[in-house]
């Protein structure tokens, strides 16, 4: 696996401290700006939210922040005041152990729900991880795998751009594999950049990004209580703030960043044998497409079809029909893996096997959807539903 | 297997035509009254709906009706204008065998979707039945299973009121095992009364009666495209139209009959080892107690941790976060087989061993939650996701 490299002015740090129950599983990360940055986050929008999301929200965005504290194996939500407090105890630690303020660390959290976060293996690991900040490619694999829980891969991606004797690094990363299913948010994940952003442009432009690809992404339809994407903008390649085309240029590289985190999340979805690329065009808002991309996505019927490379259409046009948005039922068009399945509201004669040969020989399904209304579209990324998807489910024991 | 009795005048058969590829499983089936019926209707609210959805709709509610042929092992959806033309020489075939008005027949279809139907196995089928039709629990149970695709078992329900010296009859059958997740509207459902009714209160109480039953179920969500629960009222009980505290009598009856058979539904949930009894209450609104019920019964991580037997209120609570209805997030209050999970914003000590034991020990899983913002509430059901379910679905090919 190729680990890009973190931008300039970044160190990062992970050690297992036992949160979980697998030894030299790494569970407590810091990632540490030597300068201050300016941050920029988007959360979930679920009423039960974690304390760290409630933490965050109200730092962000803003300048002067130096680092991020990250812990796997709980997800501190759903414990009330206490969540709180301990949320803050994370902040003053890393504060402490690293030589910044208070104010300028943000906590991320991943894990079980409902239980209280074991703070003195925290404390321990927050002190351990401190004396190791490093910016080589091990470290950064080691704080990638420290915010996994479920997950079998780290999810990584980077980017150079040259603004004009400035080559400006992204550098991403991020986690998830269940209860993905974010809306006007995500999973965790941490976009670090050397370049030069204003508070509000940071802000702006990860709104942006998140909406067409963290928020296009669903393994379950379940909306976590803990989804969070910050980014950190250092400023050490210098100069003013981005702006126009320079900012423009920049926007497009986030959003590149995001999309390629959001795509290995559905890649890497529990369970999963199939990525499942739903492209939908021809609607009158964006918004129409990712519901009808996201109800194709969330249907356990279209799901359980691609796992048994199964061509059954029938599932992923009526999935369309119910999805709210409203169409014309005779314009509708479908194709699989670029086969034209339905047209004009009746069957149209395909080569059934050659159809299901294809999802059976790649890993991604690709299915386009045109409701013949409209110039808006979107991309959205899912996975398929297998029996194993159920027995990590069903065998996760609280 | 207690048979419930048909009501008085109506006469059933059914018949294995073809449609099924397992010899001696009935796919075709007539339902007769022997005198004109009021006939009320409720359908699939998904745009991409079947041919008999469209000609079962603009015939109904009104009067003088006389039989419903159904077929399973086609859906006869997504078939254009033929499947139109189909649906009209089904009921021209029981028309011309039974002796009755084209205009008299109402046509039920279930099964594959996108597949014309075949009509020469269709015609003589509906001969055959058409010479068997009688009233007796062996015919009964015959058309019970002529309407079953998956379902495991067939799904009836019945029961009496008497008004003075009358004594009226209800009887309902119903299928359905997944693409249930019905919005407005149901599976294919079939009441029989010989209550005497005008056809605007037929309608009005079939559309009460689904709205806290059918419309309460999901199994995995995927509204179909074939839904209706058709009601006919033959009248032969005799006297004026019911009305007053004789009519709520009646549709207290008619709720518990499609309550019955839509709990039937949940229960024969394909692939499921549990029913899931969803009580939600404390909301400003009937529609945002179902919007609580409906998002908690069609996550898969709730309905996995009941198959795990796994108390994992998370899931649950935080489905009820990303259901869109607002409440304040302090207030919520989860019981799972009457032990309190949660509660004020924190984890409340319970016996988690006791509550995974109540849970495998019992078919039915019961979830209790209350938002503490109203006096609105809803009983939902669901069944739980097991791998048989994907199996299930994987294998079913098109």
């Amino acid at each position: 696996m190729l680990i890009p490299p973190l931008p300039q002015g970044f160190r990062v740090a992970a050690v297992h401290a036992g949160l979980k129950k697998v030894t030299a599983r790494e569970d407590v990360a810091i990632v540490m700006s030597d300068t201050p940055a300016v941050a920029a986050g988007v959360y979930t929008t679920n009423l039960i939210c974690a304390a760290p999301v409630v933490f965050d929200r109200s730092r962000t965005p803003g300048s002067d922040f130096q680092a991020i504290v990250i812990n796997s194996g709980n997800a501190n939500a759903c414990t009330g005041q206490r969540g709180m407090s301990d949320a803050q105890s994370m902040a003053s630690l890393v504060a402490k152990h690293c030589g910044v303020s208070d104010r300028s660390v943000l906590v991320l959290s991943t894990g079980i729900i409902g239980e209280f976060l074991p703070m003195e293996k925290i404390a321990l690991g927050i002190g351990m991880a401190a004396n190791q900040l490093g910016a080589e490619s091990e470290s950064v694999l080691s704080v990638c795998r420290g915010m996994m829980t479920t997950d079998t891969r780290a999810k990584l991606y980077g980017e150079y751009i040259e603004i004009g004797s400035r080559r400006i690094t992204i550098f991403g990363m991020s986690k998830g594999a269940a209860m993905i299913g974010p809306r006007m948010a995500t999973m965790l994940g941490v976009i670090l950049t050397d370049a030069v952003l204003s508070p509000e442009d940071a802000q702006q432009l990860l709104i942006e990004a998140t909406d067409v690809s963290f928020n296009c992404v669903s393994v379950d339809g379940h909306m976590s209580t803990n989804d969070t994407v910050l980014l950190l903008a250092n400023g050490q390649t210098g100069g003013k703030p981005l702006a126009g085309d320079d900012l423009k240029r920049f926007s497009k590289s986030l959003t590149a960043t995001c999309e390629s985190l959001a795509k290995q999340i559905a890649e890497d979805g529990e369970g999963a044998t199939h990525s499942i690329r739903i492209d939908v065009s021809g609607c009158q808002t964006r918004e129409d497409a990712r519901k009808v991309a996201r109800t194709i996505a969330d249907s356990p019927l279209v799901k359980t079809a691609i796992a048994g490379a199964d061509p059954n259409w029938g599932r992923i046009v009526s999935a369309a029909g119910y999805s709210g948005v409203a169409f014309a039922p005779e314009r509708i068009q479908l194709r699989l893996n670029g086969t034209l399945l339905y047209s004009h509201a009746a069957p149209v004669g395909f080569d059934a096997e050659a159809v299901s040969q294809s999802i059976s020989a790649t890993r991604e399904t690709h299915i386009e959807v045109d409701l013949g209304d409209g110039t808006a579209t979107i991309r959205f990324w899912s996975s398929d539903l297998t029996a194993e998807y159920v027995r990590l489910n069903a065998d996760y024991h609280t």
